[in-house]
C-alpha cells in the first residue's frame, strides 16, 4: 500500500454517512484506494473491520446488528449454496419454503426449545398504525414453524424418510456484541430438517451433513474444521445430540462453531405429534434431524486468510480469480502489449476462469496491484513489454506474494486452473498447520490455563459432566482476567468446551489421568474434549 | 378419479390440524388420493384451493396470509431464479443481500413511496420481553433500504451503471382477502435496483428487464402476457414510470399484474442525495430503475393452466416431466416388463428428462394415472405386456389427455424431449388464443360495460386522467353489483386499468372515438387502454 495514503473510514455502527470524496480523489474521479492502516495481529477487530469494508465485501446498515452483504461476499455465498445445494439433492433433500413468521403458541411447543430462543425472539406487534391481535415471532430457526405439518404429511412409514431444507434469513435479536458474519441479528443460511422412521437412519444422516459441512470449509474455503460432539451445555437446545465442525481463528486464539448437524431423537414428534404407522402397524413417532450452515462461514474465511493488505480469498470462491494487469506506459506504443493482454483474458475467460482485465489508463500498475490485493484476488498477471520480449509473462500469488515467470508456451486455462487449485491446496495446509500448532494437550489445570492464555485450544481429560463445565468456565474467566493480556489480542473471557473430537485416535492415553473439576475426580476421564475461547 | 373417493380436506386458514388419515387409508398404509370434487368453472375459488393442496404444491398455515411452498412447487420458484438470474447476470448485474430491517426515518424518506406502503408494513416493536428503542419495519420492499448506500457508493460516473439485485422474502400485511401466491402478506421475489447516469440508458434497461419477464411467463410458464404501462393511478409509489407484464385468467376474467418494471427518475436519487461526478465536472442526481418478479408468477401459471383433474405443469418446470408406469398384473409373469420400464427410465433419465418410475406393487395403475395428474405431471408413458408385445409403448399428455403409441425404435431421450416441447408450445397458445378471445374493443360505455360482464378485458379510447380513471372505477363497480353475476364466477366489482399495450400495431383507429369520462369528453382519446378486473 505504498502508493496511496491510506486513511482509516470505518464508520461501524453509525448513522451518518461518509463525507462524499470527490473532493480528496484523484483528478481521474474515481474513490480513494484506501488500504488497511492497522496490522492484524495489533488489532485484530479494527483490522476485520477494515478489511470488510475497504475490500467493498460488506457495508455497515443502520439498524444495529444488521450488515449489507455486497457482490463480492455474496458470490461466496452462493458459491457456497451451489455446493451444498447439488450435495443434498444427491441425498434426497428437497427444498421447501416455510414462512418467517411463527406464533407464540407454536414457538413455546418445546420447552428446552423455547428456553433456549426466546431472549433473543424479535416480535411483530403492529401492521401500519394498527396493532395485531396477537404478537407473532420472526423465526430464529424453524423447527417450530415447520413440524407441525411434519405431524400432517407423515402418516405411514411410507412417508418416511422426509428430508427438507430451505435457504432462509432468519432473526436472532442478540444483545452481545454484534461481529459481523460471525453473530448479527439478521443472518442467511440453509436449514436441514428431516424425519426417519428410525434412529440408526438419523444417526446416519447426521454425519453425512457433517461431512458435507467439512467439505464446505476444506474443498471450497480452504479453512480446516475438527469435527466433534457438543457436551451436554452447548447441544443445541432440544436436540439428543449436536455434532459441529469447529473452526480455529489462530491470530486471538479463538474458536468458532462452523456448523451443526443435530440429532434431535423423538423430543419434538412426541411435542408435534409426528407419528407413523409402521411396517408392523404400530403407531411409533419418528426420529429427526436439523442441520444449519450459516454466513457465518464467511467471517470465518475472512479471519483465517485475510492479511495486512486485506481480503485473501480462496480461489474456488472468489468473485474473481485471476486479474491480467498490462503494464502500459504512456510514451510507448502499447498495441502490442494490449493485444496480447486481451488474448490472455480471452483465454482464462473461455476456459470457465473467472478472470478481470484491468485495463483502466488512469491508474498505475502499482495502484492496481494494491487495489485487487486489498480485494483477495488469488492470482494476478502482469503483462509488461520486457516480459513480452521474453516471451513470458509475470504472475503473483496474493496468500504468498510469491511472483514468478510462465513462458508463454505453457500458458493456458488449464495450467492457471492448476495454479488455482495449488494456491487452494496451500491455503488450507497453511491453515491447518497454523490450527494444529495451537491444539495443546493438557493435563492438569495450570497447564491448561497457561496454554489457554497464549492463545491455545487445549485438550483435556474428560468426563462429561455440566458442573464441571461450569467450573471450567467460571475459573477459567477469572484467571484470564488476572493475567493481563491485551484485550486487542482477544486473549480475555471464559473457556468453554468447544466439542469432543470424534477421531481420538492421535491423542495420548488417558491412563491415570483426573477430571479437572475437584468434586468428580472420583470420575474417570473417557475421552479428550476440545476448550477453548470462542466467539 | 374414478377409483378413489374424492373427499374434500380444505383447512385454508384454520389453526386446527386435520385428523389424522391412517384410519382411512387402505391397507397398504399410503394416503388417500384425494381428488379435485370440485368443476374449475363452477366454484374457481374453491377449485384453486384444493388444487393447490391436493397436489402437495401448497399448504396453508396458521399465521393467516402464510403460506407454505412444498417441493413441487419450490421447484418451479427455482427454475425461475435459475434462468432469470443467469439472464440478469448477462446484463452485469450482480447479487447482493441488504437486510429486512428498515428505520421508520429511512422508510420515510420519500413521500410517495412511503404514502403507497405504510398501511401495510410490518412493525417489529420488541425482543424477548424487550420494547425495542424504535420500532423497526419489515421491508416491503427496499428502495429505502437500498439506495442510502447507493449515496455512499456511487460518487463518479466511473461508478455507474450500479445494477444490483437480490432474491429475498418481502411482507406486506395486506388486510384484503388472501389469495395463495398472488396476496399474501409474506411473499418470495427478486428485486433488482439499477442506477445510471442517463435517462435513455435507464430506459433501456426498463423495457430489457420488461422482455425478461415475459420470457419467463412465456418461455418457462407457457403464460401469455400482454406487455405495457401502467396509468398515473396504478404506478408503482415513488416512480415516474411503470411497466408491466399482464397476466389473464379466463375462468372469472380476472387480469393479474405478472411482473413490473419501474423508472424511477431522479426522485429517489434526490431524496437519497445519490450524486456522481459528470465526465464534465458537474454533480448530478442519478437516473433509477427498479423491477420487481415474484411468486406470484407461480399461481399465475396454476389458474391458466390447471383443470378439474388438478394440477397441469408446464414442463420447464415441472419437478417430473415423465412419470413412467409399468402395467403390472399380478398373475404373470413380469420380468420382461419391469426391465423394459427401467431402461426406458434409465434412458429418460440419461438424457437430463426429470423422470420417475412408478412402480408401486400396492398400487393399481389407474390409481397412479389419478395420483400423477393430479400433480400435474406433463407427460405419462404406460408400458403393458401388450404394448411390449407389439413393440410400441403408450403415451398419454396431461394437458389434453391425448393418449398416442410411439414404435419402441423411435422411442428416445431427444424424441421426449420433443414431446415436451410440443407441449409446452401447445399449452401456451392455447392460453394465448383464450386469453386473445377475451380482449375486447369497445367504444362506448354500454359496450364496455357489456363486454366487462361477459368477463372479458376491454381496450377503451384513452387519454391519461386520473379522475378518468375513477369514474371507471367507481361506474363499473355499480353496474357490476346491478348486474346480478354469481359471484364465484368472479365477475363482480370494479375495473381498474391494466395497462397501455406498448405495441398498438393491431387495435383500430382512434378516429372520431370520445373519452368514456363525459367531463373530458374534449381530450381527444391518444391511444387504447386495456382496462379489466384484476386481482
Amino acid at each position: 500500500m505504498s502508493d496511496q495514503p491510506a486513511s482509516s473510514n470505518n464508520n461501524k455502527e453509525k448513522k451518518s454517512k461518509p463525507a462524499k470524496q470527490q473532493q480528496q480523489g484523484s483528478s481521474s474521479g474515481l474513490k480513494q484506494n484506501e488500504g488497511i492502516d492497522v496490522k492484524k495481529q495489533e488489532n485484530f477487530s479494527e483490522w476485520y473491520s477494515q478489511v470488510i469494508t475497504k475490500s467493498e465485501f460488506l457495508d455497515y446498515y443502520d439498524v444495529s446488528g444488521c450488515y449489507i452483504f455486497r457482490p463480492n461476499c455474496w458470490f461466496v455465498w452462493e458459491s457456497v449454496q451451489k455446493f451444498f445445494d447439488a450435495e443434498i439433492k444427491k441425498l434426497g433433500v428437497q427444498n421447501v419454503m416455510f414462512p418467517l413468521f411463527v406464533t407464540k403458541r407454536a414457538l413455546e411447543t418445546e420447552k428446552d426449545h423455547v428456553e433456549g430462543f426466546s431472549p433473543e425472539v424479535a416480535w411483530v406487534t403492529k401492521s401500519g398504525n394498527s396493532d395485531l391481535q396477537e404478537p407473532i415471532a420472526l423465526r430464529p430457526t424453524s423447527e417450530t414453524i415447520m413440524y407441525p405439518s411434519y405431524a400432517k404429511w407423515i402418516q405411514s412409514h411410507r412417508d418416511l424418510p422426509l428430508k427438507l431444507n430451505q435457504w432462509t434469513n432468519v432473526v436472532r435479536w442478540e444483545f452481545k456484541h454484534a461481529v459481523p458474519f460471525i453473530r448479527s441479528r439478521e443472518f442467511y443460511w440453509q436449514e436441514g430438517h428431516s424425519a426417519f422412521k428410525s434412529k440408526e437412519e438419523a444417526d446416519e444422516e447426521v454425519f453425512t451433513i457433517l461431512e458435507l459441512y467439512k467439505r464446505v470449509y476444506e474443498e471450497l474455503l480452504a479453512v480446516p474444521v475438527i469435527k466433534g460432539t457438543k457436551t451436554e451445555n452447548e447441544k443445541f437446545a432440544g436436540a439428543d445430540y449436536t455434532t459441529t465442525v469447529e473452526t480455529f481463528i489462530a491470530t486471538n486464539g479463538r474458536a468458532v462453531q462452523g456448523g451443526t448437524s443435530h440429532h434431535l431423537g423423538q423430543n419434538f414428534s412426541k411435542m408435534f405429534k409426528i407419528q407413523f404407522e409402521a411396517e408392523n402397524k404400530e403407531t411409533q413417532f419418528a426420529y429427526q434431524n436439523s442441520w444449519g450452515l450459516s454466513t457465518r462461514t464467511l467471517g470465518v474465511m475472512i479471519m483465517v486468510h485475510g492479511d495486512d493488505k486485506g481480503m485473501v480469498l480462496p480461489p474456488r470462491v472468489a468473485f474473481c480469480q485471476v486479474v491480467v494487469i498490462p503494464l502500459i506506459f504512456k510514451d510507448k506504443d502499447n498495441a502490442t502489449l494490449v493485444e496480447k493482454t486481451k488474448e490472455i483474458y480471452n483465454e482464462l475467460e473461455k476456459a470457465g476462469i473467472r478472470v478481470k482485465l484491468d485495463d483502466r489508463l488512469e491508474r498505475t500498475p502499482g495502484w492496481k496491484y494494491n487495489y485487487w490485493e486489498l480485494r483477495g484476488v488469488p492470482l494476478r498477471i502482469e503483462v509488461g513489454p520486457k516480459d513480452l520480449e521474453k516471451q513470458q509473462i509475470m504472475f503473483c500469488r496474493r496468500d504468498t506474494g510469491e511472483k514468478w515467470t510462465m513462458p508463454l508456451s505453457e500458458f493456458s486455462g488449464d495450467s492457471i486452473k492448476a495454479v488455482l487449485d495449488k494456491i487452494h491446496d496451500s491455503m488450507l495446509n497453511k491453515a491447518r498447520k497454523e490450527m494444529n500448532e495451537r491444539i495443546v494437550v493438557t493435563r492438569t489445570w495450570p497447564e491448561f490455563i497457561k496454554a489457554l492464555n497464549s492463545g491455545n485450544m487445549c485438550l483435556i481429560p474428560w468426563h462429561e459432566s455440566k458442573a464441571a463445565e461450569e467450573y471450567i468456565k467460571e475459573k477459567s474467566k477469572l484467571e484470564s482476567v488476572q493475567s493481563q493480556s491485551d484485550a486487542n489480542t482477544g486473549l480475555t473471557g471464559a473457556a468453554k468446551s468447544l466439542c469432543v473430537p470424534l477421531d481420538q485416535s492421535s491423542f495420548p492415553s488417558l491412563e491415570g489421568l483426573e477430571n479437572f473439576y475437584p468434586e468428580e475426580a472420583h470420575k474417570k476421564p473417557n475421552c479428550w474434549a476440545l476448550f477453548g475461547r470462542s466467539y
